[in-house]
């Protein structure tokens, strides 16, 4: 194992030192650990998400203006505490409470939940919502649902937005399940990753094999399969978004009138000739950002072949499983709203939109 | 070799057709080969780089408003041609001239004094400027100099700020000779890269060696020796950099009024307490971002021992070999002149930077 570490396990907290060395705006509480906005408007709901560290620049990295009030950063691959999100969540509701934005894995889910109980009983309002959008993983009884990948820093991306212009609460939760319901991501690893604290390759892969339908952690994917070129890994990764059938899952939700939780059913309807979409082709860690370059040449023939329009692109890595090669396609159904909420200026360390007023081509605003 | 391509021969274009088609804002020619801004105000002082492809998102992914007009992409790690130069310059000169920004290899710097030529036969005025920062070299009569490295990232930055705010070629020649003459970088390799015609890795090291010194194509370094900590490694190279002497080299410049060659002698100053930089701690490509956070922590460390001031930061990959693991320091010893056209708007694909008028704390804005 070659990384550039100190111990394996002070991994977590060294770099977000570094983070919060390298961006004075951010304020970092270790224990528990969260990071935060410093300058958060009063009345503006305060957007929080977190997981598993090893994703990087996800969560954290997000934290910034119009993206993410807050962020909790568990251990590697591995969920957060309650108290985390709890005293984050405390530390920026501005009065106007608090979206969780929550990726579909049990720890993460559960302990969302929980600390959502107990901002309740500090009377903060809050919101949960799920991001499962991988459909490497197929309904069905046996598993806790679809993952929660790349379309999770598209929703990071949009709602906080919203919530930086002015959204409430419910406004800003709708917004987001709409994201959810329109968006799907499929994942190809070209080599798997270390956790410091394991010392050694989660799974092993062939010189010349490939795990297809990958998530962020190394789970098992749908498929390992011989490496093959660029244009047919990014053929099939297509090929299972667009053959992605209506998918009905069923959300836990705080309502937000009662505090009560409840059931929510949410449907997905296939992609289809016509729509628009923003997208996203991601690197895993390890893949340079040339090689993404290649993939997002040929995914947007395809996206042409197949009749649909994209609006929006963004091509890097933004989130990632430690030093994996490989990389992610998510698309999302976007809606004119969802569009200029994309546009909308965004200042953190890990993403950063200038607002096109005085430029007149804009990098980010890439097609009409 | 598993790498996210086609044919290997094809790499470098179909990358680039990927960027163009996320990126409309550019113009893209594949013969002879270069990428452009499509937006360039007339009057305005043209900055055009290049060198070798490999070195995602240089130079490609930065043109656009604020920092390149140009660049000129060879194959991987190969310099372009004189007619890549020369053609691009044609294309981006609005009759104030351009800008050659060159790092120091026998290649590029050759190709681009060939095109230079070629350019002033046509009536348009060029200067060139080196960049020579790499401190693994010594001085010494054996090697053509020091390596362009990370500074380049600065320096395009920076100068092309300048450009923007209507700088005359003769000053934004001399803003960029100042960058050169105050930074200073340092590399550090824990595994190699491949290239993709060559399909084997271009130097073998075992699993607890590293290569300090590197350059970005695998170069020689200053020493083999065995993996240490992050904070060991940023040790070697932050000694490296503030032990390195005074340095004398040599540049020869086109001289803009006679638009005759000349030999300019460049002084570089050792690093002393009490100064200000601009820094970059830079991925080679296949390390995640969240190493990087590691390494910049301790980095920040060393230099408040030092007594420097960090007053800007940038911490990502930048200037990349391939899929490379490892990182690079990179210090410029800033005056306010700097800091003032670093912190300007710039809307490129590989680096964004908001103006910081309207957000009340910006990620781009560090220390004070």
């Amino acid at each position: 194992m070659k990384k550039l570490i100190n111990n394996p396990s002070d991994v977590v907290n060294e770099q977000l030192l570094g983070l919060a060395a390298a961006h004075p705006e951010l304020h970092l509480s270790l224990a528990p650990r969260y990071v935060c906005r410093k300058d958060i408007p009063q009345g503006k709901v305060a957007v929080v998400s977190g997981g598993g560290s090893g994703h990087d620049p996800l969560h954290c990295g997000y934290v910034g203006f119009g993206m993410l009030d807050g962020a909790c950063p568990g251990e590697i691959f591995t969920s957060p505490t309650p108290d985390q999100m709890y005293e984050c969540a405390k530390h920026v509701d501005r009065g106007a409470g608090v979206l969780f934005i929550v990726k579909n894995y049990t720890g993460d889910v559960l302990n969302f939940e929980t600390s959502a109980e107990l901002c309740k009983m500090d009377g903060i309002q809050v919101q949960c919502i799920l991001i499962d959008d991988d459909v490497a993983v197929k309904g069905g009884g046996h598993t806790s649902g679809r993952r929660g990948v790349g379309l999770t820093v598209l929703a990071e991306k949009i709602v906080g937005a919203a919530a930086q212009a002015g959204y409430s609460l419910g406004a800003c939760a709708d917004l987001c399940r709409r994201i959810n319901q329109n968006g799907r991501s499929m994942g190809v690893a070209l080599s798997s990753c270390i956790i410091p604290e394991a010392g050694e390759t989660t799974f092993l892969l062939d010189n010349d094999e490939i795990e297809l339908g990958i998530g962020i952690h190394g789970e098992q994917g749908v498929e390992r399969r011989c490496m093959a070129s660029v244009d047919i890994l990014v053929e099939l990764m297509v090929e299972h978004i667009f053959s992605d059938p209506e998918y009905v899952r069923v959300a836990r939700e705080m309502n937000s009138a009662s505090g009560e939780w409840e059931d929510v059913q949410l449907v997905s309807t296939p992609f289809s000739r016509g729509e628009s979409f923003i997208v996203l082709v991601n690197g895993m860690g390890g893949t340079p950002p040339g090689e993404l370059y290649g993939v997002y040449r040929k995914f947007a023939e395809l996206c042409d072949e197949k009749g649909v329009s994209i609006k929006r692109n963004l091509v890097g890595t933004y989130i990632s499983s430690l030093e994996m090669q490989g990389c992610s396609i998510t698309m999302l159904r976007a809606d004119d709203e969802m569009v200029r909420l994309w546009d909308a200026r965004a200042v953190t360390p890990g993403l950063c939109f200038p607002s096109c007023d005085d430029v007149t081509s804009c990098g980010t605003s890439n097609a009409d």
